[in-house]
């Protein structure tokens, strides 16, 4: 993918996700913790790549494929929202900000969250009359990613079980997200779910043991709080196989997550997005080592 | 409705509710706490009204009526939930019982609530394919009804506002559920929405109007703390009309609820049991007024 398409790709998802909110942050109060937890930064890797899948399976729906980031997108930013709270990871800071609880209020950090799961769903809806056909297993895809028994809310509750299996909580907590994204992005322009689904597993996998590395290594890249995982004795991919092991791990993840991706010219864009975006959740010299 | 007819209805939403969560209630911490906020009694007012229009409509799907029932109770006890948590009422007793953070602890209610709120949309997704044509509309009734920015999270939303509109709060806290179960419920039997709605909407208004009473004079019907709305000031037209104006205002919105239902014979059953349901939140005396 090239710089341009990169930068029309991260253009056309926050277009995307203030068009879909626009209107809908109310009551004042609430208003603005949407729009601070919406819209104050964020990779946005989770949109990006339904998107970038939805380009890769022909995107003859544009919208379609505009709100399936846009609702993947509110369901991240549900989580984030949620698991700053006092009950949970008590985090202050999130993207170099107070994180929404502190800022706004516990009350309205719980509304935010309540509103963005809500909000995920209202923007399939906003397109649910232009591919009826396609709304089924969108609908089905997002909410199973969201929810229990096996998406991001399951994730989360497996923190409150006194034993936790790494991988079904890694699939569970990011992993649900990032193949919704696939299956989302694919279902939107009409293509195939089930091959794309399994490329956002593996990148998920990927994804969260970069999100692992970051968080032992105390990087702040994100401006979110660190050590958050040994502090809280949740899995960590470092604590269990250390850092080699890691980044041996996150590298065979990417790796599968690359060999997935069916062939195909607008695939080549996609691939290299995924490269890209990897790297800059590691500092420099361990992101070199991932993409050589 | 017959009371064969109306116990009938009440299996049917039992039954939907426990098909529907049923494989979902996981990780086992979580998963016991669903359960109890989804089992542990509850008028079930909203499922059995959607059920009921269904019926009215023709349900000619009835597992579209079912899943538009079962997922419309997900949603209001989500919204129990997180309402009854620290940082809302911090109310300790929810139908005779601990509450659930009392019961599982905070981290897992408000882990409880996201995931009913997200089970309201797998429940549609469920039966996604059944009548493709209808999901449009459904999944946008239900999402307008749970959101911002007039939904339940509204209404809640507007407790943390400085001022609040009697009319408004009323009308997103209360009558945004109902409407979405009159829509629901006719969506699912290919019925007209806008009429049943309409019903809902005016449902919901003499159902805020008991409950609004209900609180003023202490009653524990439903096994929750009362008198919460002098106790975080919140709006209450009682506070605002006096018992006999609340009173007044209860017999005209059910009235102009019952006036909304379209003819029919299968619509007399549906009256028969909006009177019926009304009655059940008050005491003999002024549930004899009313349907007087």
């Amino acid at each position: 993918m090239t710089q341009t398409a990169g930068s029309d790709l991260t253009r056309r998802v926050e277009d995307a996700i203030r068009r879909h909110i626009a209107g809908r942050c109310a009551p004042p109060r609430l208003g603005r913790a949407i729009e601070d937890a919406m819209l104050a930064g964020g990779s946005r890797v989770r949109p990006r790549f339904a998107l970038g899948v939805a380009l890769a399976c022909g995107d003859d729906r544009p919208s379609l494929s505009d709100a399936a980031a846009a609702a993947i997108e509110c369901l991240h930013a549900a989580s984030l929202v949620h698991d700053d709270l006092p009950c949970f990871d008590d985090a202050a800071i999130r993207r170099g900000r107070p994180s929404i609880h502190v800022a706004h209020g516990e009350a309205l950090a719980v509304l935010t969250g309540d509103a963005l799961i809500v909000m995920a769903f209202q923007v399939l809806a906003d397109v649910g009359d232009i591919a009826a056909e396609r709304l089924p297993c969108m609908l089905a895809a997002l909410s199973a990613s969201a929810g229990v028994p096996r998406g991001l809310v399951s994730g989360q509750a497996m923190e409150c079980e006194e034993t936790a299996d790494l991988d079904a909580y890694h699939a569970a907590k990011t992993g649900a997200l990032f193949e919704a994204a696939g299956a989302l992005g694919a279902a939107a322009s009409g293509g195939e779910t089930a091959v794309w689904r399994r490329v956002g597993a593996r990148l998920g996998a990927a994804y969260q043991v970069a999100d692992d590395i970051h968080d032992a290594l105390g990087l702040g890249g994100e401006g979110k709080p660190t050590g958050q995982d040994g502090l809280h004795e949740r899995p960590n991919a470092v604590s269990s196989s250390g850092m080699d092991g890691a980044v041996t791990l996150l590298r065979r993840h990417l790796d599968d997550a690359i060999d997935a991706i069916p062939g195909g010219d607008d695939a080549d864009s996609l691939r290299a997005l995924i490269r890209e975006q990897t790297g800059r959740f590691l500092p420099a010299e361990l992101a070199a080592q991932i993409s050589a």
